[in-house]
């Protein structure tokens, strides 16, 4: 049994955490923060059962997290950078979900995340933590950069495409998102009354994730990569479908091309051309399902979809623990997809 | 006071008509079909209020038809074929929001709609029921073809573009749909179980909307359009969001062009660059809003949002009969959005 | 033309007043007023189509608000009653859409609403504006205070049977609410993701709208009635079902007392016994449906449907306008239900 | 490892019932059903991963079912009074998910269920499925009538007050259920658009469920109880809330007499008093959540919620299945609530 710790365990991404790493056979929870938490029971604040989590939320100094073997950063943008160091100087390994040591050109981030980076020597050793590219890096290192979201859906669809080159290096990437990415913050924007029954775009004038993709697809290619990349806010809770239009080089079925990248791949599922992955179908599981069909001559659009706060977020993050830990990918992991 | 006529009033489409009819102070209804209600109340089968409407619902060969100036046929495919001439002959105008006479090509239409056309005669005669592009044409006609839902929607936001020559031939239509456009028919892919807490692509072999597209902005430009077109479902009831990706032929900016195309539409929403219009701005009202954002050197994003229930169905085909009755254009569409 | 302010203009409550005033026939809006809003267009801020509505939102103390025939208030509870006395003082009439004066015992009111009433003597003067109740009272006064929405939904089903003696004195009103009754402030536990997919009760230690009901049934009939009420959320936007289930004293059918006490009353819509109204049916319009069915011996359940946001808040709020104007009681409520 | 099979696989309980089966440790599924998918992938009609089950379709008589140890019947009622006999001959124990043996007295439910009964001497020997009052001779049964959802929720919280004498004998039960409750058949009814953004009640004129739940609190106190009972229909997906109105004998915490029954009852979550239970937090789970309230003198309010598809139907047919087996009775069935 591997120790691990969640720093911001109350949120939507932290508590998915939670629930995965309960039920993980492989990993125990030493200990849970939440700021405004503290002292109150897990299983209080959260809908666990009775018996399933004994613990108490703890602030994010507290010693037990000392005790850990790898540590979850589920905490907002900017704070992973104060945190981390503590735990790798303990020999603690960290997985952070937040976009800190994302990118490897730190001046990037800071022009994008608007702060200046006070841990940059992290961000070179860090290992972006998408495991069905990078999986043998995620094994030996100590510091995974979970992906975001929407660059998890974007960069699976569009990785093997790329680095085969059967498309060009010009793509648009249409995404759609519930609202469970924004977090559990109070905001009206958020509101059930402001969310359902519409429909609409955001992130028009940029967006953090389209960096991230950009950084992810150049580096699969020799040279840069052209992403649009425009979200939309979706009127449900769980859930990313990235329907992305690409150009073909070459008469090849990008279907196959997908399928000879990701041969046995424990979380990819290929659906046939023609057919849409949809959400639903990977909803609280840690699939990837994808499908490619061809739209007009050389153009295709390719469809990628996750359960964002799932392999989009902590179920990735538990998914790169298992590489770290020496694990099979898989444990933990083996949740059916909660569907309808 | 002009009377009119409503054929298949107890569907979405048909029900909406009725609701924005009975409103409308220079319309009269004298006449609403449903096959399977013939004889009841039409406030029994639908939300009507006591002293609202004191029809029954009538057969479509009722004689209170030919007392009609107009009837609208909110039927399914291929009905409206055999409806149209006994109507036009009483000398009673026609609006039809099915698809029937949509298609200059009658071939094409076959192709698609998969039976043979009856009336190809019609589609000749028949005009294209875009007010903002058409409305000349609709004054002086006796037979309107009402557009498709996603066809309005891409064809308002497209049609300046191309007609002006500010954006290349070759556009992505990426657009949503709620499940109001299905249709009220039960079947099991429209159960709220099946469609709630979902989102996928449809239609990725080809839908009878692309074609639809492409002949209206082959209409505005000088030759053939290459239209990419992937419609997918959202989980609300009414509302499309088009996300169109275009190339910009150069440097002016397309809101620009848009707002010199419109004018004073009545019904059309200009958004500024970088906010996108949400759906639920426009529900319940006729309104199209659209905006335009630069995303890329060349590359733009322009979204339009309709209600597909009015403006893109029963609203139009009002504003439409306003236009053949010579009445204001806005007559009895002056409803709000209802918002949230 | 009478001419209207409304304070508080952004919420929902506001907004949807503002809906209905800007499309009233004998209603002019003079003045719309938002703290956080002070300055830019209204047609900005909410979703409404361009040439709608010209105002600027302005600060509660604006001097066009001194122009107005009569200021509807919709502001959180407490505030009311530092604004009444201005307006009234200006012979300004003043619809409160909060609960500062729905209570003739003030001292009730400090008890439920935790602070000290600082226009206590306007208490006394108000008029309760449940104009199927108190129609000829509100005709003549300068004050309505407009009801709670769950007193809405039940009084109206409740009344007639109490005043009448047809049941006994002890009721349990269940009843559930969209999340709109909850405003649009930003909070945890309105977000999308708390309340979509789940249904709950809440209240359970007392919920404000308890002695309201109260003080109305008891004053329907000669003394007290025991009122057991406990309130739920619903995973939706709009409307109220109140399910209340009373022990008839009698062998009368409980819908013919409706019918009796209602006859033509503008916004009642009786159902059959065995058939339950739906919100839908109502939403966006002003109509309380209601229908009583008996399930034991003796023991009945009476269902009674709003929307909350129409004649649980704005619509009535104008209802009890128009009367207070001396104008037909459904001028500018004559909208049909949005359904679906 | 015990083996299973499922009659009616395809449905909602019957995709639940798989999920579960398929994720238990202890129980292998040799066989599953679907009339209308017969020699369909089973991963390819429900959304499973790939890799999960390589199971095909098979019809009701296909010679795998014999090899079963159990078979689940999820089966519209009236079906599996023909189908158990074959079974339980063959010595193949059977947990029936409908209505056909719920009922001690045939001729009961015949009136509610319309129909002739084919096997009446089954129902004398069928055990009704709720293992938190009928565990010991569950584990003995060869035959399991899987309770309905709402008894199963009224029951849990209403059985430990009436077997105790803490309430007394008249009860009010009103029930609100998730549209999965109603099946996956295609009905106008259950579309999407009909179901959401509204609420209801059904049943007005008497639901099956009435005469289960009367039976089994009559089976538990010594005579009869009057039930009121009135469901309702939610815009959302799963869960059940019952809203349960008692009147109390004594003075006593109607909590204390819960937890006095349930002591360590492995499926119940006791809420404090003031508290409700809300269906997401049970969502998923085999939970069933409880609290009391006192609202007025001796008048309280009991609030029990579950998944109407786990607890509800699949969850406790495995429940069921665990105790006639042997294994513990939380075998398979330690997922947590998957909320929000």
């Amino acid at each position: 049994m591997a120790s691990v710790g969640i720093i911001g365990g109350a949120g939507y991404t932290g508590s998915e955490l939670l629930r995965i790493a309960l039920a993980h056979p492989e990993l125990e929870v030493l200990a849970v923060t939440s700021r405004q938490d503290v002292g109150k029971e897990v299983s209080e604040v959260l809908p666990l059962p009775p018996g399933v989590c004994a613990l108490r939320f703890v602030a994010p100094d507290d010693a037990s997290l000392n005790e850990c073997d790898l540590v979850f950063l589920a905490t907002p943008n900017g704070v992973a950078m104060d945190l981390a160091p503590r735990f790798l100087d303990a020999s603690i390994k960290v997985v952070d979900l937040s976009a800190d040591f994302r990118f490897k050109d730190v001046a990037l981030w800071q022009r994008w995340y608007g702060q200046a980076h006070r841990a940059p020597e992290l961000n070179a050793e860090a290992v972006y933590g998408l495991p069905e590219l990078f999986g043998d890096q995620i094994k030996d290192c100590r510091l995974v950069a979970n992906p975001g979201c929407y660059p998890t859906a974007a960069s699976l669809a569009l990785a093997p495409l790329l680095s085969s080159g059967a498309i060009e290096k010009t793509v648009i990437v249409n995404a759609a998102s519930g609202v469970s990415g924004a977090g559990k913050g109070a905001a009206e924007n958020k509101l059930f009354g402001e969310v359902s029954e519409s429909f609409k775009a955001y992130g028009l004038n940029g967006h953090r994730h389209q960096p991230e993709i950009a950084q992810i697809l150049g580096g699969v290619t020799d040279g840069s990569v052209s992403v649009s990349f425009i979200p939309h806010l979706l009127p449900m809770f769980r859930g990313i479908l990235a329907s992305i239009y690409v150009t073909s080089t070459g008469p090849e079925d990008l279907n196959e091309v997908l399928a000879d990248y990701y041969g046995n791949a424990s979380f990819i599922k290929l659906c046939a051309a023609g057919t849409s992955p949809d959400t639903r179908s990977v909803r609280g599981s840690n699939f990837c399902s994808m499908s490619a069909t061809k739209v007009q001559e050389r153009q295709w659009v390719v469809i990628s979809a996750i359960d964002n706060l799932v392999k989009g977020a902590a179920g990735q993050a538990v998914q790169n623990a298992n590489l770290m830990f020496g694990l099979n990918e898989t444990a933990g992991l083996d949740m059916l997809p909660f569907a309808p």
